[in-house]
């Protein structure tokens, strides 16, 4: 299953807002996008069904979801029941940090990207409205990029996969308004923590207040399904 | 289940020869040792066999195997049964080379160690008598490293997990007195590329040839299960 790689990139899909609107870039710009999800046993489980959605939607040429469990080794508000997902903001970097989410998930994107002779990476990440996340600042991808440049036998070869965050210094109304404009149905991302089943958002939790505020800033209407006690935005 | 991390190592254990001297080394030092392995679809499962008995027998604090689907991606004669493993040195990479294989590993590494606590992550790779793969070379290690320092939560709060790779200069016959003398029952170690289910060596791929050749400059005896068509060594 090789394929001439220099039209070629994989794609990072969690099924969440950003990732999609960075898919949607891609295949503006001519791109055979491989979408990757990872399961790493995230208890929003309706990402991935979402992701699966925004695939299809936005013409990926596959979609592939690669299983590994980090849910088994905890740390994070995401992977452990027994962590609460907040539903108030704080300081610092939040439980809802994955340990090593992204390095993990870049890693399984380079060795796809390899067997395909994919010549990108493109990751959602952004470092504007964000959680504070460590492994989605622009010094993180560059290190990684440089990791890439060693790490494989394309790269040695000279077929260095570039890795591009090209939603890296906008803000959550900026990226809304870029991925509107390029026909993505948002209606179809999922990115609360604590998405119920069938999707339906908290309101709430961090990643929901990024999201409703980016819509807001945006003058998009948000066609979020927030649960009945999630408070919606005005404007819905 | 968090512990003081200042005596923790994660400890990445394949099974074969090197990651057991690692494992010893570690140990020799009076760390406690939490040893992952990484079932990633490799046709020699017998490795991942050797790694619980290794960990046992080197006392290791924990063992947990990690699975990710690398196989399902194909690109190498490790994970895809069609293609054949090699009996004859080539020349370049060889076909065993395991898409991004030690990236997906360190990073799994990175993850768990993170959530432990641990101050070191130890990986076995050497590049004297080695296949050439990119990821077993010093300047690949240190790039982890610089990465690891920007990845985690851990990290940002000044807890950065040091990458050691204690086996880097050494070659086989070095390593193999040096984990003979710390007591490693290299017996329990499987380094065959296409091992039986019993683990029992073809003696012609290039982990038998570099492990076998290792065994005689040691002056050491090989307690390498060969299988009947293997022309053993001199001296077993």
């Amino acid at each position: 299953m090789r394929r001439a790689g220099s039209n070629t990139a994989v794609v990072l899909l969690s099924g969440g807002l950003d990732s999609a609107t960075a898919l949607a870039i891609a295949r503006s710009e001519g791109l055979a996008c491989h979408a990757l999800s990872v399961d790493y046993g995230q208890r929003h489980a309706a990402e991935l069904l979402a992701a699966a959605r925004v695939a299809a939607h936005l013409g990926a040429a596959e979609h592939r979801v690669m299983r590994v469990d980090l849910g088994g080794i905890g740390g994070s508000a995401l992977t452990d029941p027994g962590i609460a997902v907040p539903e108030q903001p704080g300081s610092g970097i939040p439980v809802t940090y994955v340990p090593a989410r992204n390095t993990v998930m870049l890693a399984l994107a380079l060795a796809w990207a390899e067997v395909l002779e994919a010549h990108e990476i493109i990751i959602g990440v952004n470092a504007v409205d964000y959680s504070g996340y460590p492994d989605c600042r622009p010094e993180f991808i560059a290190a990684f990029e440089r990791l890439a440049q060693l790490a494989t036998r394309a790269a040695v070869e000279g077929r260095q996969a570039r890795i591009r965050a090209p939603l890296q210094d906008m803000g959550k109304a900026q990226i809304i308004r870029t991925g509107t404009r390029l026909g993505v149905d948002y209606g179809l991302t999922v990115s609360c923590y604590q998405a119920d089943a069938n999707g339906s958002a908290c309101g709430h939790c961090d990643a929901c207040r990024l999201r409703r505020a980016g819509f807001e800033s945006a003058g998009v209407a948000d066609p979020t399904p927030y649960r009945y006690d999630a408070h919606p935005a005005e404007g819905r």
